[in-house]
């Protein structure tokens, strides 16, 4: 885990733990990272390289079918927090051939006719990757309980079937970095009038985003809910207190680094004899 | 069509047309550009930005579904010519979420089950987005022809399954870009040297590299042959000269730039009223 500005541990500042409760966070404060937003622009940039490399690393070692590991990034949100750009700005410093990157919205009819986790299992990220998923399966128990799309048993029954889903993923080789983008009702409202107020921006503003919005309160309470239920020891969650754009930023990318760091990836061994492949070059 | 260190059009100086001879085109030219490597890389990095605005324009415009524009790279070359590179500088400038890439290896046993284009067809890239195809089905009419893997008659046929097909993508809304990276044989012996020299760079290098690349005058033939069959007004080949790294990288852009330019896609209006949504979240 890389340190610069930081002066604690990401990982372990915003991880939820026993007796976590989400009304404690203050979405515009910045634990651990005492430097200002130029320090944090500065880090930024120096993280993407070492992202870079250690993804470059990951993805060679799956290449020679030695290694089994991959990251998965979990992002959740509430409109408008930032999701976009952590997309942007921290996965998109790493090379697209080492990414996959999964979206999810209402689910199609044919989705609907399947388990929830069915789609999930099909974006999965392959090893070498590292997998983002822009919304998920969280979606199930989150607008899900909020509008009561299921009935309270089925709801239930999400938060044990993500866990034992989550474990098995996490088992196969995949490290699970699970993100909740959190910012405060007051700059939701600043961020929404904004896409109206700027005609480049009206399309990225939907009427819904507001009737969501009336719901504030009941989505900090099934948020609560998944944080009680599926914050594990293999697959934490992490708060990410979002009014800052680029304080949560550099979160998300301390998180990645440290999941990568804990793979700890190395170069794979060639597979042939260096010295004859030279001599078979040379001579071509 | 951006214009800056370019002293021509790169659409037209790389374009195949009528008569093309690709042992014509010397792999280390730089058609069209007279700035050096520096100007290159800012160059690059001015056109990073306005490929960025370019496809968001692209992305909004078909989120509201008036739009049905999408572009498609295709990428081809021998080892080692550069394709990654492009991924990573030129496309890897753009949000991830307005790209799809997919890569071609050789085929799956399920995949040889079907046409050609059946695995093709699945990665188009969807309404809004750059795909980038990391070879293609070319492979097909190129290792195809070269190692006989298919009859003579099927190879023939698959030519002009190649352009009935591009004929309509092309119809749907999709600009195609194909573009070979033509190297030398003697600037391929340098870079697979240096794989094999670094050891960070021996899970890059195949010893399959070689086999191919002895075959070298038969695939220019091949290549050839691609000009000569599939390279028509609504899906014209360039051939990009890429001994030079950074010209290859910037020639690309710029083809993805005219590309773009040509859909000039527009912001799209509101299809909510606007003002009354500004009342409706201010109240929020």
């Amino acid at each position: 885990m890389s340190t610069r500005g930081w002066t604690g541990q990401a990982t372990e500042l915003l991880r939820v733990g026993d007796g976590f409760r989400l009304s404690d966070v203050d979405p515009g404060s910045r634990p651990g990272y005492e430097g200002g937003k130029k320090d944090g622009a500065k880090d930024l940039a120096t993280g993407i390289e070492a992202l870079g490399e250690l993804q470059e690393r990951l993805f060679a070692a799956s290449q020679v079918g030695e290694a089994h590991d991959a990251v998965l990034l979990v992002l959740q949100a509430m409109d408008s927090a930032g999701k976009g750009g952590i997309v942007r700005h921290v996965v998109g410093g790493v090379d697209p051939q080492g990414v996959s990157l999964a979206s999810f919205k209402a689910p199609t009819d044919e989705e609907r006719r399947h388990d929830f986790l069915w789609r999930i299992e099909k974006q999965l990220p392959e090893h070498g990757r590292i997998g983002v998923f822009d919304r998920s399966h969280y979606e199930d128990v989150l607008i899900g309980k909020v509008r009561s799309l299921a009935p309270d048993a089925e709801i239930e029954r999400r938060y044990d079937a993500i866990n034992e889903f989550e474990e098995r993923v996490a088992a196969s080789g995949t490290r699970i970095v699970k993100v909740m983008l959190h910012i405060s009702p007051e700059e939701q409202k600043s961020r929404l009038m904004e896409r109206l107020e700027r005609p480049d921006k009206h399309w990225k503003y939907n009427p819904g985003d507001v009737d969501e919005r009336m719901l504030w309160p009941q989505y900090m309470d099934a948020y609560q809910a998944v944080f009680d239920r599926t914050s594990r020891p293999g697959a934490p969650w992490h708060v990410v207190p979002a009014d800052s754009k680029w304080y949560a930023r550099l979160a998300v990318q301390e998180l990645l680094l440290a999941a990568l760091e804990d793979i700890d990836p190395q170069w794979p061994a060639a597979d042939y004899d260096v010295e004859a492949e030279k001599a078979r070059l040379a001579a071509s």
